[in-house]
């Protein structure tokens, strides 16, 4: 690990504007498609329902502005918001508990899109490791460490059962890992360098079925 | 539909107890699977990371609440959070976008353990309609909405590209469709009696691979 050098301040750039780029990206790729060569702030805000000034901080921190009276062009955009992204690099990942969902991940090609690339999947389920899913191969968990080393991981995704979510995470993070990805309905505790990101698939389930039931009662 | 009426008036659980119930759930199952026969809220919330005191309250919206010393009576327990959640009854659902992740959620069967079955994937890809994936067969969009009707229909998900998202929403809202759990990267815009529940797997990455950039920079 390099030694932390205060030479360059990095400005971080604020996590909703973080979450709307790919938003925007998904948005523009479909302008680039259809031929469309200049898109001003006012329209992508009226499209995506954001305040057009917002739209132009946003951009911003892409490093792109836009032009007068045409406003953006749209490949020049598109081809800043693929490198803000890091669409255009590869982030090799390695996920933890080939169940359902890890498989479903493993199988969802439209990470690879987005500069993600699960290398491997680890579980401790006899009948699991050996294969392969989707030519990425399932080895037992006990190798992570060794591989993670070699192969320089940065990336853990969690989809391992809740009750063994934590152990995996403390595991991970003895091991190198410095960004989880956790898919198990259980909040981490982690050491605070680490960077953790909750997508909690159930969650969203249990207030929809929830919010339905209320109707329902009414 | 059912008239209005206001008869009954249901408190309505806060959403992030909502959000916390399958976390409990999840923990309960493994304390009933070790044989585990009564739990208390202190340890629960040391397991979860979550106050004693936020425990209890959240449980008392199960209608179980614990008992003096021993606490609560796990099975009892996991009854109430399985109720609570609808994870006993089903929940039909229709999918919309049957490419990589329309096909990755239909894949995934732990949602069947969850009270939601997809029981059918709409799209408009020639190629994609007629198939079907893991048992749900795909047809083409415009069958979605007497199929809804038919069915009873009252969850969609759009697992449409980015730019079909709003479009989708719109023809499901007019189709009769109540609650939509939305996967594409677009802020959905629908009539406040819709429920509208985002899961933005590419926000969350981005917030990753952003994350992970600035400590590079460093």
């Amino acid at each position: 690990m390099n030694p932390i050098s205060t030479e360059k301040i990095v400005q971080p750039v604020p996590e909703p504007t973080v979450r709307r780029m790919p938003t925007y990206l998904n948005y523009l790729r479909d302008l680039a498609k259809r031929q469309e060569q200049f898109i001003t702030a006012p329209t992508i805000g009226r499209v995506l329902h954001l305040d057009p000034t917002q739209v132009v901080k946003d951009m911003a921190f892409t490093g792109v502005s836009g032009r007068p009276r045409v406003g953006y062009l749209v490949t020049e955009l598109v081809a800043a918001l693929e490198d803000f992204l890091g669409y255009n690099r590869t982030h090799e990942a390695f996920l933890v508990g080939a169940g359902f969902l890890g498989s479903a991940l493993i199988q969802y090609q439209g990470f690879r899109e987005s500069g993600l690339r699960i290398v491997a999947a680890f579980d401790i389920d006899k009948k699991k490791v050996g294969i392969d899913i989707a030519g990425v191969p399932v080895f037992h968990f006990e190798k992570f460490r060794d591989l993670a080393n070699r192969l320089h991981i940065s990336i853990g995704i969690i989809t391992a059962p809740a009750p063994a979510a934590q152990q995996v995470a403390d595991l991970m993070v003895g091991w190198g890992i410095r960004a989880i990805w956790n898919f198990a309905p259980v909040p981490l505790v982690v050491p605070d360098h680490i960077i953790v990101q909750d997508t909690h698939i159930y969650a969203n389930l249990a207030v929809i079925l929830n919010k339905l039931k209320n109707i329902n009662e009414i």
